[in-house]
């Protein structure tokens, strides 16, 4: 049997195919979340398909999608068999090629600040997850979506698109309603406005070595509508230790609702924002089987309902992590966000089959 | 290729990993209902995830769901991917420990009455399945529950409880509505009582042992909010033969509306009733390739609207199965229960894979 | 390991089973289809899983049903877990026998016109695909359909039915509105008039062989409430051509809504029609890796509202592909169509895994 990481896997003989071959992976978790008020249960089983081929002159080929991104009738643009979750790819010399849920260049280039705690932020409302314009669950209105990677030497160049059509199509998923306002995520039968602006995005990153250790530098745009994003990431790793930061500034990025003062945590708000920009570090340190890793992130954003200030959220937090080896973690993290009026923590187990 | 029970199995070997597994099985089933009136087709296949790992340690891990338990966008609380279907558990020399949708500690101690026919007593409504207060598929919109079991000797115990939080919050599934009823399993904005009772239930079970046989006695309680339960069940089996038998005792359970007289089926009812007590006795006799079973059960329901008197819900179900070998089971029952106004049968196939 | 088609397959060995397979296939594609106005990308993964077992006597059973099948609470009349997705089967001597959702017999003894372009026809609707009356996603508010097909020397013989309920019982899917109008496809509270009139069709077909090739010739009948249907088919191979032709006729198939002129592109329409006839053609010859694809087909609607002419509607496609082995097929097509108010096209890659 053949080595395959994170993968169970099993290969298929026949006729037709040289070789074939469809995946089996999963994850899970089970611990406890702090919300500030009440300690609550949090638990999740995940399983992936990984399909991968190669054609007689050596093009590789492949697609994945989890069980909980195909949810065919229950909603269109989170649906593998659709082309919004998920991806397929190819793959040669002249790089890789992949259509569906994809990643935006920018995102495929740079990514998102380190996560902590078993449930990989998702109990600070995946704050280390930086808001990328395009790609990744954004633009799925418009169907499947591009992503394009290259490398040449160190150089890693990325190329990300929709296909400038909401239009629904057999074969091609999209909104079908042609006064679906973008900007307002509603339908508006008085708005003729359809999203036929291309969401794209274009990076480009280094990957450089050091005698123990190595860094990377990276750097995007991205653009839709009026909408446009700049990117700029690093990341330095040495011995046992890591640090990235990411900078992203937005122009015309669209009304946000904020509530200010005691913001009750990720509910309804009272004044608009634009959202401006982002920037944060994260840092991690390896220690035989513990991790331990921080980040402080701030999210800021210009008043437009008169009256109000620009306001600045914050986020600080911190994590440890203990391999347990055999694919299990102990993993606890508290946080600090102006987004929630609370301290908030995790702390479980988390698990990779 | 290492013997496993009910599962199809691939081992994958990678870097980090001593064994993670994720192993697939399924069931079928295909035949004729006969729901009174008419027969009709019932038929279905499913497939089951069970993921499986271990520590370096020796700590055991792992997961299990099937597909249909994953139902992301359309039922957040039928969603393993989301804690509410399915489960995740650790396990090791102090006891196992589930998070997800987990039984109660009454029903993981002492269950159900025996299955009848090809679709294992759906045909009748599942009427051999106890209505357990807590766990399985209740209380999910407290997100996660969690289930221990330790044995030590004979004696088993259990443990099962949600974690008195219906809020919704990132990494732990919740009811997010303030306002919802659980008792009217409705959302009331007059109505403020949130759901913050620890739904929770204590059980054990004895385990003997007989020249030609075993026996098991258990008893469980559970409560959440008002409402109580107290679970007493035996189990006999020597030879082919098996009798088993249980009785709940319901206090504060809430209110059930039935249709009296000659209630058509599983439908909407005109009185108010709360429901006190139930009990049933079910045997099974296997001989060679056949099994013969029966089970008896009678609701006792307590009349809450003025003029109604008490009334009791009998169901008589007898069946019989032929097993083919290789996971082939041909089955057919016969039950006739006071929930439906005429006498219900079915007969078909079913398959394990 | 053994031979299997198309499918990733691991073998269990059990106590109880001799042998009990659940095995893994998948496909993808990825490419641009123009739908007349706007280039879109088209993208899908999708995975299947084969369930198949042996009875001690060498009765043979199996089920199968893909992921983007199982929408267990999103839609119950596309759940493999409902009997109305996928399908369940017993195989032996006596010939096969389906459970859930089947072809009618017509459509399994004599099928569709050939696919053409990466999406297999479905840039242009899936028009090279006959509307049949019953099975295939039809009388599914029945619940499970039945399909049995029986060979012998060179004739095949093929009976579908449903269950003529649409009533919904535990075990029996169905629809459980007393007032579903089938023909209108919605609630009518004024309408009692419930399906309980079995959809059913009747086929044979019969294989020949040629010196270089082989010939088939099948025939239909197929009927649901006062509506008829009558397929004739046959298709001719030898070297790398073949030839397929299809001849439908309907009777009472009840009315559709069309919009005449210049039809929008499968929206909404203006008169009503009978759908009276359906005939069509294709061809496809194979060269080295190349295949070429082509099909024609008519289809015939009555006009019932006044004042309106009888309709035809043309559809021509052609199409190539090129077999990249290992799974991998680039195609394209392009397609004319009454339906659609420009001419089409798709182009891309297609996998099988």
């Amino acid at each position: 049997m053949k080595k395959v990481l994170f993968a169970t896997s099993a290969l298929v003989l026949s006729a037709g195919f040289a070789s074939a071959e469809v995946a089996l992976s999963g994850d899970g978790r089970m611990g406890v979340v702090y919300d500030g008020n009440d300690a609550q249960f949090g638990s999740r089983a995940r399983v992936k398909f990984t399909l991968t081929g190669e054609s007689d002159a050596g093009l590789s080929f492949g697609a994945a999608f989890r069980v909980d991104q195909e949810n065919y009738n229950a909603n269109r643009f989170r649906s593998a068999a659709r082309g919004t979750a998920g991806a397929v790819w190819i793959s040669g010399t002249y790089g890789k090629l992949s259509m569906g849920d994809t990643l935006s260049a920018s995102e495929a280039a740079i990514g998102d600040l380190y996560e902590i705690g078993y449930t990989d932020g998702t109990f600070v409302g995946d704050v280390e997850e930086i808001s990328y314009l395009t790609g990744d669950g954004e633009n799925t209105d418009q169907g499947p979506n591009i992503l394009y990677e290259y490398s040449i030497n160190n150089f890693n160049l990325f190329l990300s698109a929709s296909d400038a059509s909401d239009n629904d199509w057999p074969g091609a998923t999209g909104s079908d309603n042609p006064y679906y306002d973008e900007e307002d995520d509603a339908f508006d039968p008085a708005d003729n406005d359809t999203d036929t602006d291309v969401a794209w995005s274009v990076a480009g990153s280094y990957n450089g070595e050091l005698a123990n250790g190595s860094w990377m530098v990276g750097l995007g745009y991205a653009k839709h509508d009026d909408a446009k994003e700049i990117t700029l990431g690093g990341e330095f790793k040495t011995g046992g230790f890591s640090v990235k930061g990411i900078i992203v500034d937005y122009d015309e990025r669209g009304e946000f609702t904020l509530q200010i003062d005691d913001a009750p945590d990720f509910t309804l708000a009272l004044a608009d924002y634009e959202y401006d920009r982002t920037y944060g570090l994260s840092m991690a340190y390896e220690y035989q089987a513990w991790t331990f890793e921080g980040f402080w992130r701030r999210d800021e954003f210009e008043a437009i309902t008169a009256g109000f200030d620009d306001e600045d959220f914050d986020t600080f937090g911190i994590g440890a992590e203990y391999d347990l080896g055999g694919g299990a973690v102990l993993a606890g993290a508290i946080a600090d966000s102006d987004y929630a009026s609370d301290t908030v923590a995790d702390f479980g187990i988390k698990f990779k089959f």
